[in-house]
């Protein structure tokens, strides 16, 4: 079972991700991972998976023994990319922000790992010793976001791939191979899982206004390049639109208070060459009410079983006003991000983020703009409920509807699953 | 007629103004000023009309000889007050932003002008050539805000003051006199019609939620003692429902992007002591989902005869959210911001404003942080339609609805006018 059933249910997600799930490859390439008989390609594809692959901006670079993190804290002035070289170093991009969104961390830290012992010579020990020293460093490495589910939970996957690997190798470099490889797949498949819910996004929305020959996208926060391993969720079949040559404009909101839209998105968007306008997030009804909007595109946190959906603060405002208009509204997140022990979005409890955010500039980081001694309400996320959801679109394909105006998740999962 | 059927439809209100219509004196009180017949009070209040009133913050302190703005410049970080001693002294702190809000400049500036004639001595010239003098000074006055249509009006209304005074008057003394009483008015009024949408409107809701003890309410930008000569509209209802013992908390929006919600509403509710909790602009449906909120209480920029209404961007989202749960949306604002000559809101042209307010820090003043090269899209107010509106609360009263989910708004203004 890939799905999360066993996460704690208040949400609790690093500093400024927004719309990416905690990592969790999916089961049936681990499955094979684990027992050493799936070949990795050695494409130049995975040798070298960075900006040969595609011309998007990219938070992590990466070919075998190298790494390089796009360094997010100076976005979107400056343009600067850090060499990776060890777990620490690892550990301290991640405790830093240079990397952000909550795929990219789990990726970084699993490949800051996977480059240092790409280097490693001279290891003294058993593969079972090679297994507790990488189990120790994962462990280290989660620490530098303690309460980033996603991280915490790579390192498990990847923990127990390594045991797994100890228990048959016969050489402590099988084992050290098999993380490096279970590592690249993080990375390769997450770029992968993205690419197809471009792809499956874009041909269905096409599909679903053949009357527009162009048409225009409202997108929340950061799902792209920079939240993911590459291409993004959301801001990927936004991607896909422009690339099928029918995106005649998207719009990003600014997404208070850790502006990850106008910061992140519209950075990204620049650097795509995708014509594309920043508005306020309060803005976004009255832009929706011209008109000019043919669909709403957002990320998620946490889809529950009955298609709620957990995602960044002011989401479901875009839902009601999208509602409202009639205007399509879509989420567009893996897989994993759904959790079927949820049977509603009731049960996801909202993470309340510091005042800070709201009082200073720089999303707390600045100086003070607000009035001394007010209170604050500052929740990361909220909930739409699935009845303002048009679609799900993942990389299996749309979850649409049924016909009375009910998802059903489990049967798509299931139908997925079993035809792996 | 005192409607502004006279208005270009294009709003164009000072930066960052949100929910003061421009100010129009009630014309009953003009004309008595016009006749001379209309003895002022000289009472304290009229006298000193300032903080000695009540405890409630101004923007503007005056007494006769004397005028002080609170400096918004430093607000919420310090409370300075200058001294204005001459028009000119005016002209500077209205172009400088010591004060904003449309009917508090116009206030601001017909005050600086009072200050300087109750000082001159030996003027020499005709009751015509004071008239002449304080036209001039008029005209130099609205040059420090050409765009602010409410000193513009402001100046046009005093300037008819002292033309029928100079018709009449035998010494010029009585001509500045005039002018002094009519500009001292112009305040006066503000705050008593301010005071009186307060007072209307708690008990309007209090008897619509006869169900609670204690109310909550959300507001939206500012529009309190910081935007008006005093008391405030929107504000001035939260204001009454705390005096009145039955508000269990406001919330106010941040305001985007020019943070009048989280700088300046923040800061009065706190100097009130009034239980407040700030949110960002995007949190305001998810508030209103958790049922904390019982009464949406906004300004108005400009109302249109069928009671669609402009006010600061974000409102018309903040209406559908509140639609959407079936939570009270009121509108306070004084009958001058009724335009009869609109038929409905979408004869008005909404202003966009410069990109720097969402591309920058401190609503375009400070630093960049949004990325290089995004195109933006900045309108200052959108327009919520009436339908979605429960009812408008004004100085003489709260207009509700007929039977068929419609306003007549015509009726009650004449209704009213006839009654005066």
């Amino acid at each position: 079972m890939y799905l999360r059933s066993d996460y704690p249910k208040e949400l609790s997600i690093e500093l400024d991700t927004c719309k990416q799930p905690a990592y969790i490859p999916p089961f049936p390439l681990f499955r094979s991972i684990i027992g050493e008989s799936r070949p990795l390609p050695s494409s130049p594809r995975l040798q070298s998976m960075g900006s040969q692959a595609d011309s998007s901006l990219q938070s992590i670079r990466y070919h075998r023994g190298s790494l390089q993190l796009l360094d997010q804290r100076k976005l979107p002035l400056d343009t600067v990319y850090l060499e990776i070289r060890d777990a620490v170093e690892g550990w301290e991009a991640i405790r830093e922000m240079v990397v952000r969104g909550a795929p990219a961390i789990a990726i970084a830290a699993a490949l800051s790992l996977a480059v240092e012992i790409s280097k490693l010579e001279g290891f003294s020990g058993t593969p079972a010793d090679a297994a507790s020293f990488l189990k120790n460093k994962l462990e280290y490495l989660v620490s530098s976001r303690p309460t980033a589910v996603n991280l915490s939970d790579a390192a498990i996957k990847l923990t127990e791939i390594v045991m797994n690997s100890a228990a048959t190798a016969t050489d402590v470099n099988q084992v050290f191979q098999a993380y490096i490889e279970a590592a690249e797949v993080m990375l390769e498949d997450d770029v992968a899982s993205n690419k197809a819910i471009g792809s499956y996004g874009s041909s269905f929305i096409q599909n679903q206004r053949k009357d527009l020959k162009k048409l225009s996208v409202l997108t929340h926060c950061n799902t792209g390049s920079l939240a993911t391993a590459g291409y993004g969720t959301a801001l990927g079949v936004i991607r896909a639109l422009h690339a099928d040559g029918v995106l005649e404009s998207a719009y990003c909101t600014e997404t208070r208070p850790f502006n990850q839209g106008s910061r992140l998105t519209a950075f990204e968007l620049v650097h795509e060459k995708i014509p594309a306008t920043l508005i306020a997030d309060s803005a976004a009804a009255a832009l929706i009410k011209t008109g000019r909007v043919h669909a709403v595109i957002v990320g998620a946190d946490r889809v529950a079983a009955n298609g709620d959906t957990a995602n960044k603060i002011g989401t479901y405002s875009l839902a009601l006003s999208a509602k409202h208009h009639g205007v399509l509204f879509y989420v567009a997140a893996p897989l994993t991000s759904v959790d079927l022990s949820l049977s509603s979005g009731d049960e996801i409890v909202i993470e309340e983020r510091p005042a800070k955010e709201l009082l200073n500039t720089h999303g707390g980081l600045g100086e003070q703009v607000a009035a001394s001694g007010i209170s604050v309400w500052n929740p990361a996320f909220d909930v739409t409920p699935a009845n303002l959801i048009s679609g799900i679109i993942t990389e299996k394909g749309v979850i649409t509807k049924t016909g009375n105006d009910l998802f059903d998740i489990k049967g798509f999962v299931h139908k997925t699953m079993s035809s792996n």
